[in-house]
């Protein structure tokens, strides 16, 4: 058995707050693994920039990091009045909701802090009373979704059996949540449940999150893994080297469509082509019930990351025209299961997510 | 109508024989796109090494050049008899034919220039002779390539259409054959023809020879080209970004089975999920009607391969293990022609195959 309080007390947390100071502090994750540099602000600008630039990425991570902003800025914030401090508040929350369109639990966490400092507008309460209703609620948000990791992981973990070898792709570890990981804190449980269990990395092009950030949190927690580059995964899965893969989401609709990093589609295709559980691991923040498939927007970035390895060398003719989508799209008769906080859904997705929700609500 | 005597004279070779200095000359294409570097060198542990750094690669250009190494051994030779000289030779085909072991069109090219010498010495032939027969076989395998590359243009065209989208996988232009190229044939040859098409070039990791290679012939014929990482395959099928895909490939079995470069197989299961046409191009050197499947090696290359970007910026934790196949087998169910200078072949490829043979024969 798993002493899941002391793993929440003890996991590594890539961003928090830091309440001597009244500033966000985070691992710099642009720098991983070849430096281990922290960052201090309580500048919206540099916090947004640091969204932006990747120093902090991953849909939980980005969500649990605008929440603690808006604390940072209730903290620090001279408004002599409520309203004047709704209104710094509301322009952080513009600010940071421009930094990466496809990552749902952005808006969701900030609408979150926000509905709840509309909420305290509506009934008088003064500015001290809403600063600390900030500071809970994202403090708040920052705990469940440590939480809701590990539940992940505790779920996950029934479907990983000793001596499985499973794939994953991109970063969904400490690097990318709150901390302990959504498909990785599913390897993570199983491997600290005694399993004997190996992991298949995908390199990750064009950022490398899987050889920087999954190879870098795997090692150090000595799971066996090995690193393969992207266009390696149908022959590992032809060689009988892989009878599992595990992706994290950004976003999940309704339907059971998964938005997820660039390439997980690929690999859902080959997982099915060779019969292979292909497992979605995500809170149910990611799950999107409003959006319809046609309406989501896929981020498409920088020419130069495709051009060049992490802006350092350039790999190719200096103006080639690239495409660059950072997400794509994974329908859901790819997907074997979703792993979330409050179970395993199942298909079919539309009726079971649905069920999922509402019986949360009772 | 092309004039393929013209093209045939003026295609840009990256290896060939320099009559004058008697000395094979090569342009190192693992320098290519930053700089353009030509060897010039008689020393066969030297050009042995140009072919295992991939100085000189591509199926097809590591069998031009093994020919021609064997007429600079014999042109340099200070052998007094022609037993001596074919012991040289033998010496040297020895060392070329460890270089790379999938690549069948090298053992073909040596075999097919040592079997002349075998004849050439049974019949009692002068030292003189057996060079001159040496250099003209050389010559030949060299010409046969070119013409057999402009040839697999041709038919392979018939293929493309007027607003066509073709995906292709590392690089089969003329950094990769005698000249002009096989997959990439296909495509200069379509617009040589006039025809509007546009590539999709996938980078191919881990030593990029898409993004390097392919991208560097495209931008400087200025046909339309796109880079995309490894990953975004399945993407920009799902979007109807492509709607053909063309590959060369380093051996084909009797069987259709194509070992090519590491990802094609997951491109070729890609394009059957999304009903995109999948060709093959390459010359009848490449198949391989003695070996089965079960016996081809598949070459493991050199960790560090993918823990870097090409030995230069190291992107993961730098001990840790990794896959690193070069090639990887598509089997025939998945290929919807191969394009060969003798004609198209469509399945079933056993019978095929062996159709063409036999009639080439006749």
């Amino acid at each position: 058995m798993i002493d899941e309080n002391k793993l929440l007390e003890n996991v590594f947390k890539p961003v928090y707050l830091d309440l001597n100071d009244n500033v966000l502090v985070w691992l710099d994750v642009s720098k991983i693994p070849w430096e281990e540099v922290w960052h201090r602000s309580r500048d919206i600008e540099r916090i947004a920039k640091a969204i932006e630039n990747l120093e902090i990425r991953g849909a939980p991570a980005i969500g649990v990091a605008a929440a603690l902003s808006l604390a940072v800025v209730a903290l620090n914030s001279n408004a002599k009045n409520s309203q004047d401090l709704v209104k710094e508040l509301e322009k952080a929350s513009q600010r940071l909701s421009k930094t990466r369109p496809t990552a749902v639990n952005l808006f969701w966490a900030l609408n979150r802090v926000m509905n709840k400092v509309r909420d305290a507008l509506i009934k008088n309460s003064d500015l001290e009373k809403i600063k600390r209703i900030i500071l809970e609620e994202a403090l708040t948000i920052q705990r469940e979704d440590l939480e809701a990791n590990i539940m992940i992981g505790r779920y996950g973990s029934q479907l990983i059996e000793n001596g499985d070898s499973i794939l994953t792709h991109c970063n969904t570890g400490s690097l990318a949540t709150s901390g302990f990981g959504t498909a990785l804190g599913v390897i993570r449980y199983a491997w600290l449940q005694g399993k004997r269990i190996r992991v298949i990395a995908t390199e990750t092009r064009p950022l490398l999150q899987g050889s920087r950030l999954t190879i870098w949190e795997l090692v150090r927690d000595r799971i066996p893994v090995k690193l393969i580059s992207d266009n390696m995964v149908g022959y590992v899965m032809s060689k009988g080297l892989v009878n599992k893969v595990i992706v994290g989401a950004d976003r999940i609709l309704r339907t059971g469509h998964v938005a997820n990093k660039i390439g997980t589609y690929s690999i859902a295709i080959l997982a099915s082509h060779h019969k292979i559980p292909f497992y979605v691991a995500a809170p149910t923040s990611t799950i999107d019930l409003n959006t319809t498939i046609d309406k989501v927007i896929i981020e498409e970035r920088s020419a130069d990351e495709v051009r060049t390895v992490l802006g350092r060398l350039y790999i190719t003719v200096r103006d080639v025209e690239v495409y660059n989508p950072a997400f794509d799209i994974t329908p859901p008769e790819l997907v074997s299961a979703i792993i979330t906080e409050k179970g395993i859904i199942k298909p079919p997705y539309e009726e079971n997510i649905r069920k999922l929700f509402v019986n949360s609500l009772k």
